[in-house]
């Protein structure tokens, strides 16, 4: 693919989320409107509303997990936008990601000037097992998902062959979950604002008030490998492997470069921008890298005009620990079969050579499918301009990247910042 | 709204179509190719597929019909364009006409030169209950569907709206039926390839052949009157009002208008793009006109620069037969409380003052809803070229628009075009 430029320049002037968590009590929509709040009340020099010219959701399935399709504009209305055109973008997991480029493009063509990106998911209406195969509609209906394969099991494989190929070990997964708690819980919006320590204390007080034998461990590592208290789900991934149901929402102003003065003090432009598509994963010659994630991330770069070496932090998307490790080797930041030697090492660490998911990942953060690839700008943005608090990185970041996976890598979006 | 030009123009330059119908031995994706494999034939100079950038899906819900979800790139598998960028657009019926600008702001944005665009549904796997209950998640579940609503009620208050304020009555409904099935039935691609004649004869014929009285009725108005061969669905609806549950696919190539003339000899310029959203119907002042629709419109002539006498034929969502009445109202063809007089003295009819729905509509045509957008375009990309066939308009076509709504008018999209 040649080379692509935007016809103007894009960036984000606002940037808001929902509490990450499960809330029994609110729908889709008021989630949404909490993102769009926290997005409004973000922007320095204020924002009315009736700037915003379009929106584009993500979204997983709402027709699944709540019975409600056409879900975009009922959004605009809760906010009051309409009649503002609003549309929905799925691409399973990589949902709002997708959606963000869709917005990219709205203002890059001159259609739009201002627009609005957001991003909504709510999974916790349904029993467990139903999330599960609710997710599991992000395969193959008709070639993987009778073979019996959910996403834990999916995963699972892709582990199993990256421990395979290069040696690592269900350990070196493990220091990704610890990692990504330690910065969860610096994040207050985060569904576990919780470090795997603070879970540790948190089943021994249980215990002790249940009358029941308080189990010790010698440390974090011991507590993961504990059969009973992180059970196995798909080997080698156990439950502190996976990331949970969640239920959340996001938002993003986007506006066209010459506007991002009078937004903004601080706008964040978007330099590089890639999507690409892979086959099912049986279909593919290697389960230890997402092509697709290796194409969108390429693009990115040469639109970007930078190297991996000059990203600051990225924010990744580790659905599960295994897949963290392998997005830091398609992004370039490590050389294949070094992603788990980094994340022992702890390269990856908030102040390490390169922090990835600063926010906690979508391990700790959560993962409301349709919401997190907007919910990664939002990380991005917040540390690009100083303002991530107790979690904030001991570097200038000047250029940041987000990378948003759908499925088992059927669908890859990456994009790239630079604070202007 | 100020008036929005596109950074660079946009040309349709192939356009196929799936046959239209029931096809209980085919899946979403085998409707795809159908589609895919006529547009690449409809390409005057040839297409070579891997000058494909992207692919923007439009699909209402796969993932209630086929429990699929993340479509988009196995449609992209299937058509062997991984590793492209693609994208599902959602917003109900209207999700392939919401496709096709997304399609036109990527290729006006500078991101991309060549995509394609598309529309899919697979409704017939569920049982017609299920697939009115599948399309009510369309409606509002929490405020609207509670209530008893689904989509042939919806349209049947804004049928007996119509019919209180202006006098109308259920024949003038009957007549575009009428109307759209005579143009059916020179469209051999619709699931209705009959006219209302053709079809009495068929329920004479059974009726002999079962050995029962044969039905006599004086002329198709006197059928469509008869309450056991045309039964009421939703007072003033029946059964020939409605358009039918259909299995079918659409694809559309654009490429930036510098490119067009490589591709096609007599290219299709987008000249014109509208979109706007709604709230739900109990909250709209009037049932009578669709907000969106004179949103999207007023938006597209005004990018156009062209007004709605300009337009030689129209393809309308007419989902139910009032839709098409209220629909020329909304884009200015005949003034409020005039667009059923319009059908009744024949002025929409194929040559007469303002052909509308030539193709036979969603009434006859068929409406495979995600796919329906696109589909309309397929219609006006023929009548423009003078390949319509049997059905070709007497007039040249110029200029020509579509009008695609998803919901009962929470979303609408709107797009003129012009022969170049």
């Amino acid at each position: 693919m040649t080379q692509r430029k935007l016809g103007r320049g894009v960036a984000v002037v606002g940037a808001g989320m929902s509490q990450f968590g499960t809330f029994p009590e609110k729908a889709t929509r008021d989630l949404f409107v909490e993102a769009f709040r926290e997005m409004r009340a973000s922007v320095d020099k204020g924002l009315d509303p009736r700037d915003i010219e379009a929106l584009f959701i993500g979204n997983y399935s709402s027709d699944l997990f709540e019975h409600q399709g056409h879900t975009a504009p009922i959004m605009a209305d809760w906010v009051g936008l309409t009649p503002r055109p609003a549309v929905r973008i799925e691409d399973a997991c990589a949902s709002s990601g997708v959606a963000l480029r869709q917005g990219i493009m709205a203002v890059a063509s001159g259609l739009h000037d201002v627009v609005l990106v957001g991003g909504i998911e709510k999974m916790s209406n349904l029993p467990t097992a139903e999330v599960t195969d609710t997710l599991a509609t992000a395969g193959d209906v008709l070639y993987e998902i009778p073979a019996g394969f959910t996403f834990p099991g999916f995963y699972g494989a892709i582990a199993s062959a990256y421990m395979a190929r290069y040696g690592a070990t269900p350990e070196a997964l493990m220091r990704v979950g610890i990692k990504n708690h330690e910065n969860g819980a610096l994040n207050s919006k985060a569904q576990f604002n919780i470090s795997i320590g603070g879970i540790m204390q948190a089943r021994q007080a249980s215990a002790a008030k249940k009358g029941r034998p308080v189990p010790q461990w010698s440390d974090e590592m011991a507590f993961l490998q504990d059969d009973v208290y992180n059970p196995m789900i798909a080997w080698p991934l156990r439950l502190f492997d996976c990331s949970p149901i969640t239920d959340g929402a996001a938002a993003l102003l986007l506006v066209s470069e010459e506007l991002a003065g009078s937004f903004s003090d601080t706008p964040i432009a978007i330099i590089g921008a890639g999507q690409a598509s892979d086959r099912a994963l049986p279909n593919r010659p290697d389960l230890t890298s997402l092509g697709a994630a290796r194409h969108a991330s390429q693009q990115a770069y040469q639109m970007a005009g930078v190297t991996p070496q000059d990203v600051k932090i990225a924010e990744v998307h580790d659905c599960f620990t295994v897949a963290e490790i392998v997005a830091t080797e398609d992004l370039g930041f490590f050389e294949p079969g070094q992603g788990f030697v980094a994340a022992e090492e702890g390269l990856t660490a908030r102040n390490g050579l390169r922090p990835v998911n600063t926010s906690g990942g979508l391990k700790a953060k959560g993962h409301p499918v349709g919401a997190s690839g907007a919910a990664q700008v939002i990380e991005v943005w917040k540390q690009m301009r100083g303002e991530a608090g107790p979690r904030q990185v001991d570097r200038d970041v000047d250029i940041a990247l987000t990378h948003n996976v759908g499925g088992t890598g059927q669908t890859c979006v990456v994009h790239i910042f630079e604070r202007r």
